[in-house]
């Protein structure tokens, strides 16, 4: 994986073609039209990203002491909400176009006043009045809004890869339409949720260009809303789940009281969670529908949580490396304290370099004791543990590791993925394209490919080889086309070895194979001994 | 299992309790009060409910040729259930009463008019006039509707254990406390569906015990809806899925330009599926969020149907039997015609003898071309293959089997479930719980044991082992209390196999270990290499 190349060299659209043509991933209901923020995972999606989830249980749970698994059911108890503050607090600030009926998430609006260099409105008139002033230094020095001539109007436009330009172009065109001389002052960019009162009146809506439509924002929550039961009313509402997380805090005391656990000590969890984004984007990358991983390490209220959430951010970030993503991709952001919500002691975040952009994959927070505190008070279950040394109960404080699968089968297809000019048998040039996944997580282990289909010899050898490996490992049998096209097909999606069963195969002694590694490209003699025994190594 | 007990022998009561104490499954939101008709699976249960899962797509899909797997999305467009019928046939009838606001399903509502012999209302009092006729064998004949004595009365009850012997009570007490003398005609118990409109009125309600304020049954979706994006209107109303199935056909054409199959082939997917039922009921059998394993076995439109399904169903059988199920528990219903839907063909269900009944387990359906035809209706998009032989398009026909995860947990939980009087190591006799998982199931593989704690040398030989079989199994190590109580904490989580570190492993040659089975708790020495073996052949 040293060689994977730089974040900006791959596309997106290469990718989500390539999920397509191969089957990884699918839109939801295409043949409907498809529906938005929904994906579905083919059958190689569909094995990769079992392979995510079966390698971190097996590292978080089954070869940890420490970790046990859980797995609470998606609609809980609407009082779990209600506790863990998300019925309240777990919002996006929304703006209506009353013109269009359209609906933006405000923090994804972005505006600015345009503003010409001395410039002066007249207070009695609607007409904007031009007079020149020798401006011409003020835009170096920073100005306070004191400073500042009146905007002759607000531009508007959705977030996106040239939201600045667009604005930029937007305000020239205003000033080219109202006439207006002078230098524009630079564009300050803000988003809706900077707006003040006055100028929501004053900001075009997206949908119609024309201000004087949008409202002022208002929260929006984005749990899904279901009602449970025969009635349909308040008393019924019921939500999906936002983040698997509250379900180990609700049955932290269960877990404790029947599952031999001792300080410090974890619950995990893998499943689906939903959130209803206003606006779904980059591929699977933020979708509605999407599955978490997710961990709540509790420790004694008196332990060193700093050396704890840090020894698990360690952890996180050598696990990603363990399923093939290069150290190249992945960086560390700290909250800034100020950020933090009160209860929270810290959050660093580990960053992927997606082709569209650094994005958060993995959050590790150290939460103190809030949510076990917040669902003791809320059910009037005492949720502590008792300390044999100091004879004291506590509540106990928590690292909350939180990844999305979703995530990181998105952030191992744009690190694996490479096109490549490779020369073929007869030493001409040929692109292939080539997924490098990591033998763990990889969809099809190895490639089993008699050299021609039509010596029995051969194809009874590979069938038989077939066999023994598929028992425990997904394999894929092929004995269609040339074996260079054989090996592009497995290269392109993510296959690490092809077994090949040649002549040499029968003829010479020992039964060996030819093993052509999907990376190198090498080829070498093999057993299926020294094959089971490289299958064992680099598979679990 | 050959020695497992009869259905009848465990308690529902004894099963709940195990499951509850070591830690398999907890109600969903216990510290609320609980969520009636969802659950969570605490440390053991997600290991087994894993374990379950793995197999099944170990055996379904990556050891055949010819089954691909997938992973749908659990909120699909709208337009996908009103194409397969569920937005407008996939209800439960309800009834409703008017004084208390319960609703009831009026299939589970069950009811009887109370005759005595001889009795002749008049129509002109609302008193019941008794007169005694010689109808002392009438009785005994079978007499019908036209033959019978006007009732003195309904009686109602909601299905129970003890429905028939409720009614029969309630019925007594009527005819006491109306002083009618005379003999009671057997009851016929009906449930709600089958009430005429003029019993409507006359049936009690089971929340007030008086008649008159029962609706008739209308029809109620059992579909979880919720509003997808912001608004929350008609336009915007989605669905929680029932069923994974129609991700599959959904699909279908997906996979077939992608895939690389030919038919006959299947897609197979697990996920959770959600149906708002109006009383769950019988622990995890019949909850509100439960999980799936379906596949759609794709197959010739002239293809011998009957043969595939019968196929099928001897591979379903056979896989509820690899995991540990017995023949002894395990029958076949066959659905009669006049029940069937018009498209199918035929629907057997293997059903399993739980203690609360034979109920159904695992629904083998022979469905015809339905589903793809209505997508391809609905959508505008054919689906359809292409036959080389004959060159003409045609909708495969489809064959599919659908078990519960949930379901077959709690299969084994009361299969395994056995308490025994075994003799302690003095010869005396106590009690055993044990659950006889089958080795490819069981949460715990092995337990490492060493024979006592204080023994540096065993301690240090036991973490060794641990260790090395932790990569690649799910593997507990206890040196916590005596060796016998330590083998009784393991019968009772079902692990097949305690390994035991003693003084034969330090001081006799070949570094020997006690290998101790839960079934018949026998003892053998082992080495660290059939150990391995052992598993190896019996886990995967």
């Amino acid at each position: 994986m040293s060689d994977t190349p730089s974040p900006a060299a791959v596309s997106m659209d290469a990718i989500v073609a390539l999920a397509k043509r191969r089957g990884f991933i699918f839109q939801s209901s295409e043949i409907y039209g498809g529906f938005n923020g929904f994906f579905d995972y083919g059958p190689l999606g569909a094995e990769l990203k079992k392979n995510i989830r079966d390698c971190w249980w097996d590292d978080m749970v089954r070869r940890r002491d420490d970790v046990v698994g859980l797995e609470s059911s998606i609609i809980m108890h609407p009082k779990v909400w209600e506790a863990s503050g998300h019925v309240a607090g777990f919002t996006d600030p929304l703006v209506d176009c009353k013109v269009s009926k359209q609906r933006y998430r405000a923090d994804q609006l972005f505006f600015a006043a345009v503003r010409v260099e001395g410039i002066q409105v007249t207070q009695t008139t609607t007409e904007t009045v031009v007079s020149t002033s020798d401006g011409e230094d003020r835009a170096k020095h920073s100005h306070t809004d004191f400073d500042l001539p009146p905007p002759i109007g607000y531009v508007s436009a959705l977030e996106s890869e040239r939201t600045k330009e667009e604005l930029q172009e937007k305000a020239e065109l205003m000033k080219r339409k109202k006439a207006i001389q002078g230098k524009m002052l630079p564009l300050e960019m803000k988003d809706f949720t900077l707006a003040t009162e006055a100028e929501y009146a004053l900001i075009p809506s997206p949908a119609t260009g024309e201000p004087g439509s949008l409202t002022a924002p208002r929260s929006f929550n984005m749990m899904f809303q279901t009602n449970v039961g025969a009635m349909t009313d308040a008393s019924s509402v019921a939500y999906l789940r936002p983040e698997t997380a509250q379900g180990m805090f609700v049955d932290f005391k269960n877990v404790v009281d029947t599952g031999r656990v001792k300080l410090p000590f974890g619950i995990a969890q893998i499943g689906k969670s939903f959130r209803n984004e206003i606006t779904p984007r980059n591929f699977i990358f933020r979708s509605r529908e999407f599955e978490q991983m997710e961990m709540e390490y509790f420790i004694h209220e008196d332990a060193d949580w700093a050396k704890c959430h840090e020894e698990w951010i360690t952890w996180c970030e050598a696990w990603l490396k363990s399923i093939g993503l290069p150290s190249s991709h992945l960086t560390r952001y700290s909250h800034p304290k100020e950020k933090l919500a009160f209860y929270s002691r810290g959050t660093v975040d580990i960053m992927f370099a997606y082709p569209f952009g650094v994005q958060e994959l993995w959050g590790i927070a150290a939460r103190g004791n809030y949510d076990l505190t917040q669902h003791a008070n809320a059910s009037g279950k005492p949720q502590e543990i008792f300390d044999e040394a100091t004879k004291k109960k506590f509540v106990p404080h928590v690292i909350e590791p939180a990844v999305g699968v979703d995530r990181i089968l998105l952030a191992v297809l744009c690190a694996g993925y490479a096109e490549e000019d490779v020369k073929d048998e007869k030493g001409n040039v040929e692109k292939r394209t080539v997924l490098r996944f990591s033998p763990r997580i990889a969809p099809v282990k190895v490639a089993v490919l008699p050299l021609i289909k039509n010596k029995p010899e051969l194809v009874a050898l590979a069938q038989k080889l077939y066999a023994k490996l598929k028992r425990r490992y997904a394999v894929f049998y092929d004995e269609t086309g040339n074996i260079g096209k054989r090996y592009r097909r497995q290269d392109e999606i993510g296959t690490p070895w092809c077994v090949t069963i040649d002549f040499d195969t029968i003829e010479k002694p020992g039964e060996t194979f030819t093993l052509r590694e999907r990376d190198s490209m090498s080829q070498r003699r093999i057993t299926e001994a020294e094959l089971f025994q490289l299958l064992e190594e680099q598979v679990f």
